[in-house]
């Protein structure tokens, strides 16, 4: 797990700041909250007021007018009908992603394939609740998406860390092992990975979907968040004949819509059965059904802005390791750079320089969002002219 | 716990015919589910297409054409910005739900008092993974809202169903024995009732609040979900000098809402500290967050239409109680009635005659949701009908 703990600092202080010392005399520790939450502090990256923000991986494209427009109209129509739950099921809306799925992802979807809920981490919460929960363990190949782990601890799954190479892909061989030796109830596969960029190729998914139903059987659950930015195709036929295959997504990257929090996933109907027993009865609003009804009726104009993007990552590899970092090859919007021998210095230095990255606590790495290309001029010249001051 | 199960037959049927039967050879009994969801159902109450529907308390008047434009301007704006993350902290939002406490709730709270999420199922799952969980219990006193011990479930935390009086009032003298004996973590008063529309006095809450401190000490979580419908004040201003005390509460059914999914709590400021350890980041989206501050512009006129309410409300109690059948008190816009030797079947009858209620699973009983007069005319007749048959 990447240290949450250390990024919230900033944000905590704030909080803290705001509230009246009297009412602060009781804390988190006085009331009975359970014993793993003690000493803990919120997950989320800080939100620095810095005129350049390459640290949570957004989109830096805002949506086109004509879909601003649409979602206002659509959101209009949705308002209309406000006083009544909304479709528990969100049909329209599933019917819609499994259409964009089978476009993009060279594998048929149907409805009864696709599930959404409040952003990818609840997607991933429902399927730890039906899959994991208490007594049951979940296994990921670290450094990863550290909400995973976190997700684990809320739905109390245990939390098994596995390996990586020191390149950050997967050690097939040593997963291997430790799926045969902990026999998790849940494996995540990142790809591309979130913080390193790393893809996974589809032999290595089908590895590890053998070990683990050779070891339980166990679910094993693909996070593509990113995948519309890599050089390989998505893992999604994968799920064919493989009912313990699970493929997540989210609309807040490609779709430019971190704001809307709506995340997927595409498997086998039963799973999509199953996760209805635990999900919160109409957990998705009829205002997020309505806007991601109207970002998907504008799907080729925001591929397009991916297209953009994945030229400005490609930019940032080359760029760097120009400078003479090392530089994880990179399928996602973002780019892994190094190596530091204090990386919490040097992000502070960036930070100084009005570019916020992320330092996610993997010892030697920091990790920049491709931006816009004056952004990412922004960043290159940070690390230039502090490259510079070293050999100075 | 009431019978989700029963009420789900026909939704179920629905889904299993839309799905090809060759993809429904794997079912979720091949899935590796855990053992405690085999065989069961999701929650949910059918949704049948008939021209009268009072069976989930809907508020039955749409939201006035000003607030629908209101809230199509300000997620015009919110979408203008949606490629960012939304206000992780929603502290417009919690500022403005606060005032509206304020305001109504004779007890001034401020931003730190309050917290808000996806639906009061949210708020409640969320404050169950913090202070329920695996290896904790919590309680209730049945009939009640039966997600309670649905989303108990869901969090791994034991539940608890603990006694009520005949009249389904809280038998306080038995409470506070179960509460003794089983020293729950968790607490859960529903005031008013659902399905029952009982409001529970502060003194009662005052003497569960005492015995559940004594037992354990437990957090006492007031779901208050239908509170603005009551004829007596919130019980908001007992979390003052209590920070055990949560009072959960929603934008469905007072603001005319359900389709928007907007819950939040009342209570100390390090209960509110405490949730965002396990909520998920970001969980609120920017249209959610934008939607409900559109709707707090327009409380007077809101609430203009919950007195209208309350008034047809008070009219479904006489009608029914001048037709001969049992009337529980309600505080909510709903009415229980009965006693029916088969509930189901009447429920039935009543749905033949084009008017959907509820059959909660509560013997002898039924609920309907206080409509428009329209509606309401249209099964006070379809009663009065019922009636007449049963004399000829």
């Amino acid at each position: 797990m990447t240290n949450a703990e250390r990024t919230t600092r900033a944000e905590r202080t704030t909080r803290a700041e705001r509230t009246p010392r009297a009412e602060r005399a009781t804390s988190i520790d006085d009331l009975p909250v359970r014993d793993e939450l003690r000493g803990k502090s919120p997950y989320g990256a800080p939100q620095l007021d810095t005129p350049v923000q390459l640290n949570t991986n957004e989109n830096p494209y805002p949506l086109p007018e004509p879909l601003v427009e649409r979602i206002a109209e659509r959101v209009r129509a949705a308002a209309r009908n406000l006083n009544r739950y909304p479709d528990r099921d969100a049909i329209e809306l599933r019917t819609e992603l499994a259409r964009y799925l089978t476009r993009t992802g060279k594998h048929p979807v149907a409805v009864e394939n696709v599930w959404a809920a409040n952003g990818s981490n609840e997607v991933l919460q429902q399927l730890l609740q039906t899959f994991g929960g208490p007594g049951r363990t979940a296994i990921g190949f670290e450094p990863s998406y550290s909400m995973h782990a976190l997700i684990a601890r809320g739905t109390g799954t245990g939390w098994i860390s596995g390996p990586r190479h020191a390149d950050f892909t997967i050690d097939v061989a040593a997963a291997e092992r430790a799926i045969a030796e902990h026999a998790p109830d849940v494996v995540f596969i990142t790809s591309p990975n979130n913080p390193t960029g790393t893809a996974v190729a589809a032999e290595t998914v089908l590895a590890l979907y053998e070990a683990a139903q050779a070891a339980k059987p166990s679910m094993v659950v693909v996070d593509e968040a990113y995948v519309e930015f890599s050089h390989r195709d998505s893992l999604l036929p994968l799920i064919e004949g493989r009912p313990n295959l699970v493929v997540s997504r989210t609309m807040s990257k490609a779709f430019g819509a971190a704001g809307l929090r709506l995340g997927y996933l595409a498997a086998h109907p039963a799973v999509v059965d199953a996760v209805q027993l635990v999900r919160l009865p109409y957990h998705l609003s009829a205002v997020t059904q309505a806007t991601a009804l109207a970002a998907l009726e504008h799907t080729d104009t925001l591929l397009g802005y991916v297209e953009q993007l994945k030229a400005e990552r490609d930019r940032l590899v080359t760029e760097l390791r120009g400078l003479g970092y090392e530089v994880t090859e990179s399928d996602a919007n973002f780019v892994q750079f190094g190596r530091f021998d204090d990386s919490h210095t040097v992000w502070q230095r960036i930070l100084d320089r009005g570019v916020l990255v992320r330092d996610n606590g993997v010892p030697g790495w920091l990790r920049v969002t491709a931006g816009t290309p004056a952004e990412n001029d922004a960043f290159l010249d940070a690390v230039r002219q502090l490259k510079k001051e070293q050999s100075a």
